[in-house]
């Protein structure tokens, strides 16, 4: 029988579950909830309704694993530890230093009422964190680098569409190559924000707007662009349509140290992700660790978990004995 | 109190492990065993004694992790089994085929004596493989990919030697740069052994030997060579050890998949190890797991594990809430 998946909230994240379960047989879906009227949300599977977040608990025993789909800064805070109480959940909350709070939260609902919640659950926070740990853990002593992109980030992209005159807007935040060659050569390069990403901005101003103002508001924004080298490109809404519709992220996840008696010999790993759709890659993790969130139900184990905690094979859909055949 | 940790088997391998000891403060060395006579074995770690192999099982109440530095091929199969009925034991046996056969072995006698065994720990099988099955478990219906250097093989470097005529011999196994970027691009190219790899050859000749047959006779040797497109340099003596006394090896892990509903968007993950030396890289893995193994030994847990069955946090000396705060 295949695992029983509800989602919660029906955005980009919500929609890209949708396809990941698709793509896993082992995988059901069950149920789509949402705050939106639901007669209004039309979703892709065959033979699914979508119900009114507000009875999600009614189907405890329908669904074996919520997924949910919020923003971490207003509802995951709220919603995981609430729907801990009725189902396994898994979430992607991202807000780095909230993390222990929330861990605390959903720990406390999760284990009360006998399920697993697993959470901060994509790829940063998520595989970027997994690989930060593993390569901590083997090279200790040694250098961490973390840098984004090439990839489209929505709160730049949000920052300037507040900018008066600006229609609409996208920011990609860009790795620098010169810096990413100096952190593999191992020569433990100390960088500054400037020199590890540029931003670049694709503007579609309104008619008749000031175009040098708003390229001066942008370069010079604090926080957001005054400590980066930043391109402004003004075009058309057409072209922003044509060639800037996509959400494409990823980054590098870089550790060098040393090892031998006197360090005298180095080493480097280095993680990479290359991603066309920044929040179908995230669906893809999550309905990866809603198979480790259900097994590890089943075994009895309850409470708040992340990925540090959840050995790679409850990832798999196949079995131990499978696993070490061919791809140990 | 340091997890107290024993060096089976001084070659290579097992200085790694002790220069590794060296850098994880939470880690003791113990006691080194050797099948020479103990005598004859000089170690760095001052206040450490060398004994005889034989002895092990004696100190079985001294040592909480074995560390079992021998080959795949007789040595791993024979004493993983024996010393885990005596100790926890973590051992780097790589041949693939034999894995199944290796687990039941060690699982056997670590279950009877309520020990932990983690085998095939180690970059590949190891690291490679963990990120082969969590990128598998990501992108379901992707493709994999592994290539393997610029490092030294030392099975093709011991094919030379055997050639007559030859004295010394480096080999050097060589990613074709072009294929692992036609993998990037997510074209999911067919790939043949020559296109994946090249080889070359550091061969230092006896005086008077026939230069042109060794070369003839090493690109044409079947398995080995006639697979691939081979360069052949030869050198001198002092060349050899000047310019290829190092161990450095590495690889390429990469899986390319797609997700949306239509398969729409592309992805790809990589996995880059660059190593300047092959034995203490897989030695600083091999401690890291050794961490691990007294760690579940303590939860009461028993039986052979390989590192698809441990969660990332056991191989940190942090506690979870100290990385849930820096490091997801």
């Amino acid at each position: 029988m295949a695992i029983r998946i509800g989602i919660y909230g029906y955005g980009n994240l919500g929609k890209g579950i949708e396809s990941a379960i698709r793509h896993n047989p082992d995988t059901e879906l069950v149920a789509v909830f949402t705050r939106r009227d639901p007669k209004t949300v039309q979703i892709q599977t065959e033979g699914v309704s979508v119900y009114s977040a507000a009875d999600a608990p009614k189907m405890k025993d329908q669904i074996d694993v919520m997924i949910l789909c919020g923003g971490s800064a207003t509802d995951l805070p709220v919603q995981t530890p609430e729907l801990a109480k009725y189902f396994n959940v898994v979430d992607s909350f991202d807000t780095h230093a909230r993390i222990p709070e929330h861990f605390a939260n959903v720990d406390q609902a999760a284990k009360e009422n006998g399920n697993v919640g697993i959470i901060s659950v994509g790829w940063d926070p998520g595989m970027f964190s997994l690989n930060r740990l593993y390569a901590n853990a083997i090279l200790p002593g040694g250098h961490d680098y973390t840098f984004w992109g090439k990839g489209v980030s929505q709160g730049h992209s949000d920052a300037i569409r507040r900018i008066e005159g600006v229609k609409d807007a996208r920011q990609y935040t860009i790795p620098v190559e010169s810096a990413l060659e100096a952190v593999r050569s191992g020569s433990n390069p100390e960088l500054s924000t400037r020199e590890k990403h540029t931003r670049e901005c694709f503007v579609v101003a309104e008619e008749g707007a000031d175009l040098a103002a708003i390229e001066k508001e942008i370069v010079t924004m604090p926080n957001y662009f005054s400590d980066y080298d930043t391109t402004v490109h003004f075009i058309s809404e057409e072209e922003l349509q044509r060639d800037h519709a996509g959400i494409p992220h990823g980054g590098f996840v870089i550790r060098t140290g040393s090892t031998g008696w006197n360090d005298e010999n180095k080493h480097v790993i280095e993680y990479r992700l290359k991603l066309d759709s920044n929040p179908e890659f995230t669906s893809s993790v999550l309905v990866a660790y809603a198979r480790a969130a259900y097994r590890l139900n089943k075994e009895g184990q309850a409470g708040c978990k992340t990925v540090f905690d959840i050995a790679p094979a409850y990832l798999s859909a196949e079995d131990g004995a499978e696993l070490r055949k061919h791809m140990l």
